[in-house]
Parts: structure tokens; sequence; C-alpha cells
């Protein structure tokens, strides 16, 4: 599957504009260009509108909750122009600024995309519960006893956002309003790297921009694709004997080098 | 020794919040992952003291002289707390600004640890003398010659100031007001990447935090971790024939799988 | 050729000053410091000025269009004494905004050198034309079919704003207002990483100021060690089987170990 996802992505070479975070902002511009797409990080409120206009994506991450009327312009800007817009609720119930913050972003600006973790989604969906920090709450962990659970709060979301909802953790969840697909890639050192998740973000950007007519597999394929490519990291890293950031650069260059047949072959997907 | 610490960082997992510059704020953020802990960058003045009250640690860093407001709300809020607050005074000396944003901090919030270059520590317990960059002075190196000198220097400013205070070079210093640890570890080439300073100022806000009942031995671990990981990351650049990017990924691998028996083997202290 | 260039660049160990984008600054940073010099990334608007005083140059980089007043403030106090100025006008045509900052800046301010993809450096020269994204237009892009007439470009901007004028591409120029340099160096693979430009302008910035009085020469030695530099880092790459992110690494090795017998090695250079 995703032949055509893959090959929408080489040939359109998609240019994707992100307002996000000066944590991971450089590794996010990196996965873009090794994917095949283009980024430009423009984030001055006095341009973003001119530059979204040229864009095929719009990525906006709220990790360090700035910029925000940079984003509201670039994504109000996207959604007249029918320019996909993903969203990263980084920290989501974290503190009252960034509740409050996904709100506002959420009046003004029709999400294609929501990707967080399982306790950020929680929060979106519910109105409750809380993050420490950047990471999933240890209570809100997705397991097989879940999953099947958190892939209905999928769907229900999907159906009151009128977005694809994407959840990232030790399995991943991918869905529309009718169609959830759960994969089961990755591996837990993905966590021990600032930036695996607002990775996986930039790559929705790059997949969903290439792929506008069916966000709903592309998004699944760039899941997948961060899914494989860190496994196969992970084998590397270890033959390698190297840590953290052995790793790191081995999951970028994986995804610079990756095909359809590479993902293919290493993918553990589910359709419910 | 350090058993007991290094434990201490697996088993807590600490929760750090850092208030730090955009140059290396990606480096410190996978460092604290690397070592075991849990990184936050929020540095929102909104909302930094509801994440603070999370966090076992505070780290803030002058680099870039930006986010003081936020600094404060957020020291405070952890003075009150009990939480430790360690803070890199980088540049200090090189402007009035930066001398001024100290003075601020400082009549605002009491530090755990004060971690520097000796130029930057000399000028705060001077208040005279100055760097250019973010270097130390070459006629203030610390060296056989001068090390117990300096040792004394950091044992004075330890009392004025009611903090360990870390003073990182060529020969490193861990102190409080009695005891001071002189450890030689480390390599040249630390000095050829940016970050290694703001790098061990985050070490220590996580081996702080994990363990707030043993700050000084605590900071010692810290600062014989990146030293003995320095080194040994410089052997294996030097069998891969690589150059300084090499050595920074090796840096960070190895504090991804150090243990305290990998230290404790390297680790050259002495204790005044 | 070159020698005495690179013996400059490791004698004086130049102080460099950037004010430059959130994207690349730890990049920038760590390719100065490779190479020999050291960096510093203040850009508070209260300090730069004092900064700047002490830096042997002075690199300005318009890359997210930020600390535009402290460009201004430190480009001035260089010009005044006489201290070199090296703009990077990213993204020039891609945004009104861009336009008028560059436009802001280059009437405060005498660069010694500009340096710029063909389609920044056309708008520069023109007025006309424009960029998407970060990317230079690919109408525009520099061929052996147009190889002449771009330098004859570069010549003429030269004389028009009294500064060296560095156009990066497949093929690389560097100009004043009588001789060009051509260098046909570095690799494909330098554009699907995040600020190979950037970082080529930092280099610039340290070669420059450790060679102030043969600031051409200087410049074309900094365009040719990044492109001898990225061959050689992809060579290693792909015996490494490795990708984008292995590259980079590479890439800013080999500026950590490079010499002027290593670049005249390999470099393709001529004169017109």
């Amino acid at each position: 599957m995703f032949e055509k996802i893959f090959a929408n992505l080489i040939d359109k070479k998609p240019l994707v504009q992100c307002i996000t975070n000066f944590v991971t902002v450089n590794d996010c511009a990196n996965i873009i260009l090794a994917c095949g797409g283009s980024p430009t990080m423009a984030h001055h409120k006095d341009e973003v509108e001119e530059i979204a206009a040229c864009c095929q994506s719009l990525v906006l991450n709220m990790g360090t909750v700035s910029d925000i009327e940079a984003m509201i312009l670039a994504g109000k800007k996207c959604n007249k122009l029918n320019i996909p817009v993903v969203i990263d609720p980084v920290g989501m119930g974290a503190s009252e600024l960034r509740n409050k913050t996904f709100n506002e972003l959420s009046k003004n600006i029709h999400f294609s995309v929501i990707r967080g973790n399982i306790s950020e989604i929680k929060r979106i969906a519910t109105g409750k519960g809380s993050t420490t920090g950047v990471d999933a709450n240890e209570m809100d962990k997705i397991t097989e006893n879940n999953i099947y659970e958190v892939a209905h709060m999928a769907k229900e979301l999907s159906k009151k956002m009128d977005s694809i909802v994407v959840i990232s953790g030790p399995i991943d969840v991918v869905s529309d309003k009718t169609t959830a697909y759960i994969i089961r890639n990755g591996h837990p050192i993905m966590s021990r790297i600032t930036g695996s998740g607002c990775m996986s973000t930039a790559l929705l950007g790059a997949f969903c921009g290439a792929n506008k007519d069916n966000m709903l597999e592309a998004s699944a394929a760039a899941v997948a694709a961060m899914g494989v490519c860190g496994e196969l990291a992970q084998k590397k890293m270890k033959i390698a004997e190297g840590g953290t950031m052995t790793f790191r650069m081995f999951l970028i260059d994986y995804i610079s080098i990756m095909t359809s047949e590479m993902i293919n072959k290493e993918i553990n997907i589910e359709t419910i």
C-alpha cells in the first residue's frame, strides 16, 4: 500500500510552512527535507499569509505557545485556499495557557489533521485530564487492553472536529470519522529523543500536502514511515553500539532514503 | 561513588523545566532525556509557574538574555516549593545587560547551583573582569598552578550566595561552603562544540532534581559524568576518524548509556 | 592557494557575532567553532553594540525576519569600527516583509559580503523575481549555460552595493567589482539539509573576520571549503550507507579537520 502516496510526495515536493517551537524546529525542517518536501519556517505575522498562500500545507505546533496570532492568520488563509492545516497541540492539559490557546486556534481554524499523544488528545476530546511536561501520563498509556477504546475515541473526536485524528504512542492510531488504522510499529527509544512527536507532525504536513485528496491514507503512511524508520534506526544504532543521538541521526537518515517498499515490508497495520 | 545518585536519577525520572537560550535548547532537551530525565522547555510567562510547580528542578540559562520575567516568576515559585534552581550565567561580564540581568535574577531567586566558566564565576565573585563572547578569558584559564586558589574562590562564593558553585574548565570545581571537589576529566574538544556548558547545566538540573537531599554529590556526579563521557566520546570519535559533530553525537550517546560503574572507572576526583 | 587565509583563521580565532534565525542557529555556531572561530549569538538590542565592538565580524541572517532593530544597531557599530558585516538575505523576494527588511538594512548598513542563492541575489540586483520558500526558483537555476551571465550580474551588483557578492548554487560565484571566482564544487545533497546556506554565510563571517585585508580571497576560500567538505562528506556518507543527517554530521566534521591542502586538492576554481 501507499505506493501512490509516496510517489506524490516525490513528484510534488510539497512546500510545508511550519509555525513551530524553537526546541525542535531544526529537526522538523530536516525531516521535511528528508522525506522529499521543502520546509519554510516563516512565522512573522506580517508575512505568514503571503507565504502560506504558496504552500501545499501548514503545520502549527504549540510547543512553546508562541506566535499564536501568526498561526491564526496563516491558518485562516489556508482554510480559505483549501490548503491542509495540521496541528500539534503540544502539552495540551499541562497549563491553562495551552488549553486556552488550543481553544482559540480551533475556534478560528479548521484542522485537517490533529496529532498528539494520548493525554493531549484525551484532553481535547473530553476537556478533562492533564499532562505533565510533554509526555503522556503513565495512566493514559496505550496498550493492547485499551487500544480499541482509544481508536473509538479517535473516531468520535474526528466526527466532532471534522479532522483526521492521529494518536501517537506505543501503538499509533490514525482515524477519520469511519475508518481507523491501528499501527504497531516504532520503538520505545523514540521517546528518549526530543522531537519525535514534532517530527511526526511535520511528516504529516508533507505527506498530506502532497496528497490532499487522500489525507487519511497519507496520514497513515506518514505514521507508518515514522514507526518503521524508527525500528530500522534502532537496529542500526544497536549494531553501531550508539545511543540516543546516533538513533536520531539514523531515524532521519532512513526517512531520507525510504521507499514505499521499505515501509510495506515492515508495516504492521490493522484497519477497523 | 555516586551509585545512589545514579539510581535516583533512573528511579525518579525528574521533570526538568528549562528556560534557556535558543542556540542550544535542543541539545539541552536531548541530554536531559539521555540521562534519564524528562525536559520541558516551557518559557511563556503565563505558564511557567504552573509548569514549574510540577517539576523536580528548574534550569535558568542566560544565553540569549531573554524571558527574564518568566525566569523570575518560575524561580520564585520553585523557591517557595523548595524545588532546586540551577543558573547558568552565560556571558556574565560580556555586557552590561548581562551583569544587570544576573543581579536582577539573584535579587529575586535563590539558586541551589550556579555553574559557569571561570571568567563568568569570577565576575560574580568579584564584580570585576570580563569575558569576550562565551568563552573564558585566556588569562583566567584554570591550570594546576591556580586550581586551589580557584577552589577557594568557589567556596567563598558558595558562602556568599548560599549556593553550590560549579566552575567548568580544563579542570572542574564543584564546591559548597566547606567541601570542594576537583575533577580532572573531560577533553579540550568539548570547547569546540556549542552547548558543552549549557548541557552541563542541564545535567546538573536533572541530577539535582533527582537528588534534592544530596545536591553537592549530585552536582559532582553530573560534572564527572560530562567529563568522563567527553573522554569516551573523544576516543570513539578518533577511531571513527570523525570531527566535532561526531564527537557531539557520541558525547550525548554516552550520557544515554552511562552507569555509575562506567563513570567510577574513569573518574579523577579530589576532595579538599 | 588560500594557505595564508587558513593560517589567519587558525591564528586569529575570530570572534563572530551572529544575529540569525532560530532554525539553524545551532548549526551556524557549530560550523564557526569547527573552522576555528568563536561564535556569539547575542542578539538582544541592548547589548549587540557592546558585543559587536569585541568581534572580528558580524553575520546578519534574515531567516526569520526578527531582531531587525538589533541588526541595525550592531551593523552600524561594526561599520564605524571597520568590522566586516556579512548579510544573508534569506527568502528575499518571498514576501513583501523580507523585501522591505532588506531595504531597511541596506539603507543603514554597508555590507562587506552579501551571500544568497540566485533568486535572492537576482531580486536584490533587479528588484524583480520571487522565491518560494527558501530555495531558489527552478527557472533561475545556475547551469553551465548561464554561469558567465550570472557572474556578470554578481560583478555589477558588487559595484552597486560596494560589497563582495556570493551566489550559492550548483555552481558558486564569488565576485567583487573586477574579479569573479567560479567554483565548481559541492554536491546536490547539500540542498537536502536545512542550513547549508546559513552555514556558508557563517563560514564567510569567520573567514572574512580573520582576513579583513583580503576578503575576496577569504570569501572564495570559505565557499570552496564548504563545497569540498560537502563532496568529501557525501562520499563518506555513501560508504557509511547513511542519509541526510549523517551527511550533515560529516560536513561539519570535515570543516573541523580541514586544511588548505585538503581544499586545494579538490578545488575546481576559475577566475574571470
